[in-house]
């Protein structure tokens, strides 16, 4: 709700602090045998102990039936309404691997993929080649110029890369190559309005040259993009909240999303234990910390239901190490749910649980789907979990005499 | 719901009536020691045994997260979007004590207080003088006139008075001259646009008049005003709704808000038991009335649970006089929580209770937050409270064929 026409009138600086704990892709359905949850199959002592003290209840990142990707499920949670405002796939990636987007460019995602010998997709990811093979080739396709727009390819990891177009008059209503599965061809980038004619005749001229540079590769014969984006104006989170925020996130796609919006992205290391002592580190800096944990939606996004209940229990693990630090508002929130059983994000409610001073008394026995739906909370849309958090910091004054 | 676009198609005049009560201040939170609120704290065999036959939920008065004052929580609770509609401070208590404002009109709110000699506030309620002190001193004050603007001091209660400021071409866009708390200085009136300059100006001599009048005083020897405000159009509350109502409330600021909404508001007592006997004596007059309940908010605000428990059980009490006179819809709700645990207004959802000749067998076992949460409303937006009322009246036919 950083639309809440008022929110300048009733936001108070205090030195209270809040913890938005980010578990990625943490809702999930019941197990078809046991009729149980990744969370209620997972043993939680630390997070049930937490719900118990806590106001709980479910999100709704977009609405009923929208399954979110990672960009709007964060919004959501950040308070930006998600249909009004969007990251496109490519300036999400690129401002990720620390590229300095200018306004004007345009970013894509770009994935290495294998094409057989009539031209149709085999592999959509190169067979996930490693970065050691894929970075000689992004330096191979870096550095070409094209009617007057610079295109440079920066590599992210093993098969991705994010091309950059930066010049004049460059669009983002351009449409994917990548038809998103493997047995077609690769698609023309077409226009997608008038004024993008340039930009796509640009990327199919880097197509082309892509084709005869990657020609003769064992895996990465080919390279499909997607996500053209430029840079949109997005209200600064720590003004609209009149915080100072940080960020701490070991993948790219976080600290991209999240440096858009003005938090302050800490340095930290590559796991969830290095993220837990940058917070321990940089407590006392800033009033509000996001808090990624990546592995439940990735054992998710697998179909591994025991992975997630494990990537589940060893979060729980580091829930006594942040409570240690006494945050004054702790909230527990996923950007969206990533059920096994679906092997994929999906639409279902997110358990949610905020703890403050003021919460005891109010807990539910468990955090899980279930419990949390029967919660103080009731369901509510992700977009109003900030409000929550400021109000329960102190941070929110009346509305209204 | 008063903007719902096919209102007028669908409301029906019939012969039922509807009781609003609203407990002000009703919802709260848990008790640290106990664990149980104010609501579940308490001895509530009327109101217990109401739910019971009722159809029960939660409301929100804004959005959560968001604490309202008493005006957006009434206006919500009545089916106004609180952040679309507002009523300035010095508007209601204006209103509240009788003066007949006219468009164009400026009301503050203005405080008696108490400065120190170096000018710094001791005391911002001048320690509640009483209105025996505090009456002469507004009669002394009155009917000042400045560059062709009328002012005029209006005693209110204890330190509170209304400053009233009458002429051609007045602005409300006036910043407060109350710091907000002791220690600090009174602040100068600013223009906050281009067009209140004069405004503030005049505002600026009344307070300098103040400050040399009430010199010498033991307690109330400066004033203060905030809540600049002019009269807004509303929506008339019976227009909208097609219904005769009538507004039953002791004190001044609702009184001044049903009148801007257009209901009649009823001579009474001072006490909730007089109001309900002219809610008793009126019953035939109307079809809609508005009850008002104060004394749980005032000990709420006070941080006084067990007041708070006391306040709610005296209203227990009145809730058989009131089932006597067989209202068809009888509503019980709040405008906003007020936990004794904050001592002040607060952001959770309130409990809501709906009972009609149709809520038989949907009840709750109790009325209280936590029965409520589970009951057949479910949790609502507050301003969606006056369709469920005209609904179970019988007073809203089918939308659409």
């Amino acid at each position: 709700m950083i639309d809440f026409p008022y929110l300048a009138d009733i936001t108070l600086k205090t030195d209270s602090r809040i913890v938005l704990l980010v578990a990625d892709g943490l809702g999930g359905v019941p197990h078809r045998d046991t009729g149980r949850s990744e969370l209620e199959s997972a043993h939680l002592p630390n997070l049930d102990a937490l719900a118990q003290e806590s106001a709980c209840g479910l999100t709704i990142p977009v609405l009923p039936g929208i399954t979110p990707g990672s960009g709007p499920g964060h919004l959501a949670l950040f308070g930006y309404d998600p249909v009004k405002y969007q990251i496109g796939r490519g300036v999400l990636e690129a401002l990720g691997i620390g590229i300095a987007l200018q306004h004007g460019d345009v970013a894509a995602r770009g994935n290495f993929c294998t094409v057989g010998p009539d031209g149709r997709l085999t592999d959509r990811r190169a067979g996930r080649i490693p970065s050691s093979e894929s970075a000689p080739l992004c330096a191979a396709l870096d550095k070409l110029t094209v009617e007057g727009i610079s295109l440079s390819v920066h590599h992210v990891k093993e098969h991705r890369f994010v091309l950059l177009l930066r010049g004049e008059g460059l669009s983002d209503r351009v449409s994917e190559t990548d038809p998103g599965r493997t047995g077609e061809l690769p698609l023309p980038p077409k226009a997608l309005e008038p004024g993008a004619g340039r930009t796509a005749k640009v990327v199919g001229t880097f197509v082309e040259h892509a084709r005869e540079l990657l020609r003769g590769q064992p895996k990465a014969n080919m390279a499909v993009l997607r996500g053209f984006s430029q840079l949109s104006q997005l209200p600064s989170f720590g003004s609209a909240y009149r915080l100072e925020p940080a960020a701490i996130a070991a993948y790219s796609m976080y600290r991209g999303l999240t440096q858009l919006l003005g938090m302050q992205v800490l340095p930290t290391g590559s796991t969830f234990g290095e993220e837990v002592e940058t917070l321990a580190a940089q407590f006392s800096a800033h009033d509000f910390f996001y808090l990624h944990y990546k592995p439940a939606d990735a054992a998710g996004e697998d179909g591994d239901f025991e992975g997630k209940v494990r990537a589940l229990e060893q979060l729980d693990a580091f829930i006594p190490r942040i409570r240690e630090l006494k945050p004054d508002v702790l909230v527990v929130a996923g950007d969206h749910a990533t059920p096994a059983l679906l092997a994929a994000h999906s639409w279902h409610p997110v358990p949610l649980l905020v703890h403050s001073r003021w919460t005891k008394g109010q807990g539910s026995a468990a955090f899980n789907e279930r419990a949390c739906r029967q919660g103080a909370l009731g369901t509510l849309p992700a977009t109003q979990v900030m409000l929550l958090a400021l109000a329960h910091a102190g941070k929110l004054t009346k509305y209204g005499p």
